[in-house]
């Protein structure tokens, strides 16, 4: 057997298409533009590449976005002191502060100074919290972006066992939650396993879906898998490659060999998960700016 | 085997003394003594017991409670009105609205009125934002009286396979967000079931932990579970009984008699999880007069 392989790009531009038709009735019917504002903190390298996707992604969708980077020695009060005068901006429909952040800047703390309503990274305890009751006002990307993906893929989680492999904050947590729900979107009955878990292969062979999220470079391989499941990696990870240009190349969670050999469908790593993130983050700042506009919309 | 009973009474008096204790150091150092106001909307008998039951903890710890009863046709506006005085009523500590609310008043907007640093029983977004990300202030004293209850009974849940049967958002939800959390009152593998599982018993079998609160009586017997596991059953159902002297008993989510015989430690109905969720809201409630007088404490 050899797995359908899950076009996350090709979703993402789906979704951004009808994202775009979104901005253009919104500007139809209020005047105004929908803006996002992205904080950048310091030079990390990759920061700065996810930063411009993201800057691209709004490009295309219609959304006006103004990256402000700060050096890295910025202070915590001068941080929090920017986002006090971004949450009172009305032109400012959503606000994302790119992780991670330097030493001296309590995550937390910055995470927890937005408005909720203009939290377009769905991070806030508050967006957190709602989603966890079955009302979610923004959902973070990442976790998001999967769920959309596995709907349009035919791979609906309702009914099924879905193993997530992994409990950050980012990703495994808020998934969790999400599969977890009693909604068309969820319904799956779910196991979460990380560190602590003694051996996580005896979950998911038992598995209909996988989600990898572990942070490690292709831990889940073929003899893993039950056959004929959905594996969806989350993974991002760096191994060196004398053979590829920069010495190193990127590889998922999820050994993709073994894996597409036993699975029904599984997403690949680039061109999976990654550009569902990005797609989710322009439909979540459409939502902000109809949130605020006391518009319903997508 | 016959299973080892695990006493929630004697756990829960055992906390409760902790409790005494920090409310006498909490009068000692502050001058004040800690407040509980619960606001019962109605007259369901059950919930009458309850709150009653709520007010003799309190007073077995020292903390004063006053119960204010609103008739059943209290509108929204005049319960969000009291909420907005005891909000803002700096003698008061904790505010615990009992639910369920008669049908014109909704829980939500009701449970997002209160202000989250007064909220004991742990049901506002922002509290169970935080207790997702790891950062918990108030948790539902449910599921945190379970996991209490389940360290203090040596049934550690870390590095075990946890089943949770139930996603409500005052158990299931909230339980399996404190397991999963990397901490060691956390760290088990969970496993979420519910109404669209198709057959729990698969998931309970491989259970070293099996958390019943699925609201359905007796349904899970010996057979579903693996030697030497433990049980924590939550659930609280009144089946007919013609010999008993109401008509009726109250029978947990577990049939006791064939679980009892398979698990290593089993909890009762009553006698378990009832008198563990209300030593956790007396707790909850000196932690509320700690935080608002900006002391550490228990």
């Amino acid at each position: 057997m050899s797995a359908e392989i899950i076009d996350g790009k090709k979703i993402a531009r789906t979704i951004e298409r009808e994202v775009a038709k979104e901005v253009e009735s919104f500007r139809a019917d209020t005047g105004v533009t929908p803006h996002l504002t992205v904080v950048l903190v310091g030079d990390d390298p990759a920061s700065h590449v996810y930063v411009n996707r993201k800057g691209q992604a709004c490009e295309r969708v219609g959304i006006t976005e103004k990256t402000i980077v700060l050096p890295a020695s910025t202070t915590e009060d001068e941080l929090l002191a920017l986002i006090d005068q971004l949450n009172a901006a009305a032109a400012v429909n959503g606000i994302l502060v790119q992780m991670p952040l330097p030493r001296q800047i309590s995550s937390t703390r910055v995470i927890e100074a937005l408005d909720y309503r203009k939290d377009v990274d769905g991070f806030h305890p508050t967006n957190v919290g709602q989603a966890v009751v079955g009302a979610p006002l923004f959902e973070p990307c990442t976790p998001s972006g999967i769920v959309e993906m596995m709907l349009r893929a035919r791979c609906e989680p309702a009914g099924k066992h879905a193993v997530i492999l992994g409990r950050s904050n980012v990703v495994g947590k808020p998934l969790m939650n999400m599969l977890v729900q009693k909604t068309p979107r969820g319904n799956a009955t779910v196991t979460v396993c990380h560190t602590a878990t003694p051996d996580f292969s005896v979950y998911t062979r038992d598995a209909d879906i996988v989600i990898a999220a572990a942070g490690s470079p292709e831990v889940v391989t073929g003899e893993m898998l039950k056959p004929g499941c959905a594996v969806i990696d989350v993974g991002v990870n760096r191994v060196a490659d004398e053979s590829a240009p920069k010495g190193y190349r990127i590889v998922g969670d999820v050994h993709f060999e073994s894996a597409s050999q036993v699975a029904s469908a599984i997403s690949p790593v680039p061109g999976g998960v990654g550009p569902m993130t990005i797609a989710m983050l322009v439909r979540n700042t459409i939502r902000a700016a109809n949130l605020q506009h006391s518009r319903s919309g997508v």
